[in-house]
């Protein structure tokens, strides 16, 4: 199951709706900017739009752009307008991580047909080109999320009778996305593989049962001490991490080709209560 | 909504099934006595059960006490255990946090039925006072969870013609409840509360849809500089903060009585980068 992996598919992530928080509905965006015109300690200087997170494909993004292109250049004219941001929400697979990883960071898995970074632009750069504007975009997550893994070793394997389980010290404080949104993310075993397949839930150690990494996933056979990666944890990882259940963070370590740097050490126990005073 | 202040009611929270990854199946327990027993390295002193979260009438307890009481009764005689701990899961009453806190913070609001710690005992305490055992219990939440609160900013309302938000400083990554569970938590102004009240949404200001504290509820109308507090955040709250969006977390205060003092200070930005080293 991986209901974020198609535009709107998660009501955590949507974003352009009435019914959520974000931006200015559309039919009350020019009297808004005439508004903040006639302040002058303000100076406008551009507009963003923003359609929601984890979108595959380009056909959203291409009704947006050309739903506000009219708008923009309406705006630009009157207020002078220097950029026009078409924000984020460029989907990354997270079902085929390594896949997509071979054939170029850039590009998602062609067998799930996710739009490119090339089918993005092809999309939108004959309607932004004549605007004359200063285009920004905001792709984070597709820049650095399969750049990013989380690795783990398994601590113990666990069988009820009806279900088998692999725990690892890897939790929900390190990574949410799968307690929080029932994200999908790969695993895979770190060096060679054992032969075979057995059928698992993977876990983490914290007192939740929503810290499950997967459910019922087909993985290789792993064994107290084999270290797996958990694959497209570079965006939504680290920067969701907490302390829950008194557990440090772990380290980052950052890698060129085949040089490997930690850039930023394992949280100590002890500054968990750093900063703490007696009442 | 509150899905989770039955027992059970959430799955992330259920933890007593073989679905889950907690535990022991109980027709195993015996056999994994046996084996422990047969290490001469380990010293076998206790047993515990827990069988869920959130739980608020006693006779779920009662029913796992009374499942249990053979077994351990067998496992003291042959191991010479010295506790039985009968657990966590004790529920408080988040619709009424303050009602419960005016009748003493140890009951729940009778309205809603919720057991109180007589009736949990009164249950419990017949079963387990011929085991001649120690008796553990792990009732944290009932005793942290009302006595905190999340106080927090209005920083301005919006009306989008279908909806109206409040926009407040706290965010999801200071409290993940409502996120992470569809958590209700009650929300009651600081100070006075001006007549009237409006339907809003309360909502953080971090980039996710998943970032509200309350949906369509019903409250006082509230003013840019308002205050309101978001109760029962004694328990789950602080424990599971994040530095998401790059928010530092907030200051902790003790206040006992009349007597309030900063016994965590609020962390600095600069602190969240603190230990990164340059590549």
């Amino acid at each position: 199951m991986n209901p974020d992996v198609e535009a709107g598919g998660h009501a955590k992530i949507t974003t352009g709706t009435y019914a959520n928080k974000f931006g200015i509905p559309f039919e009350q965006i020019a009297a808004a900017y005439r508004r903040a015109g006639a302040d002058s300690r303000l100076q406008l200087c551009g507009i963003q739009m923003h359609i929601g997170s984890q979108i595959t494909q380009a056909a959203p993004f291409r009704a947006a752009v050309r739903k506000m292109i009219p708008l923009v250049k309406r705006l630009r004219d009157r207020h002078g307008l220097e950029y026009f941001d078409v924000g984020g929400g460029v989907g990354i697979v997270y079902e085929d991580a390594l896949a997509s990883g071979r054939d170029g960071w850039w590009k998602s898995s062609s067998s799930k047909r996710a739009m490119t970074l090339a089918d993005y632009a092809t999309s939108l750069v004959p309607m932004l080109r004549d605007l004359e504007m200063e285009i920004l975009l905001e792709p984070g997550r597709f820049l650095v999320g399969n750049a990013g893994v989380l690795v783990t070793e398994v601590l113990y394997r666990k069988e009820t009778g009806r279900k088998h389980f692999t725990i690892v010290d890897a939790g929900m404080n390190d990574l949410v996305r799968p307690a929080l949104y029932e994200a999908y993310h790969q695993i895979e075993p770190v060096g060679k593989p054992r032969p075979g397949a057995l059928c698992t839930d993977v876990v983490g150690p914290v007192c939740e049962s929503g810290d499950v990494f997967c459910h019922d996933r087909s993985l290789p056979p792993l064994q107290r001490g084999d270290r797996v990666a958990i694959l497209s944890a570079g965006a939504y990882g680290f920067s969701m991490s907490s302390n829950y259940n008194t557990r440090p963070r772990p380290a980052e370590v950052l890698v060129s080709g085949t040089r490997a740097r930690v850039v930023r050490p394992r949280e100590r126990v002890a500054s968990l209560w750093q900063g703490e005073k007696r009442s």
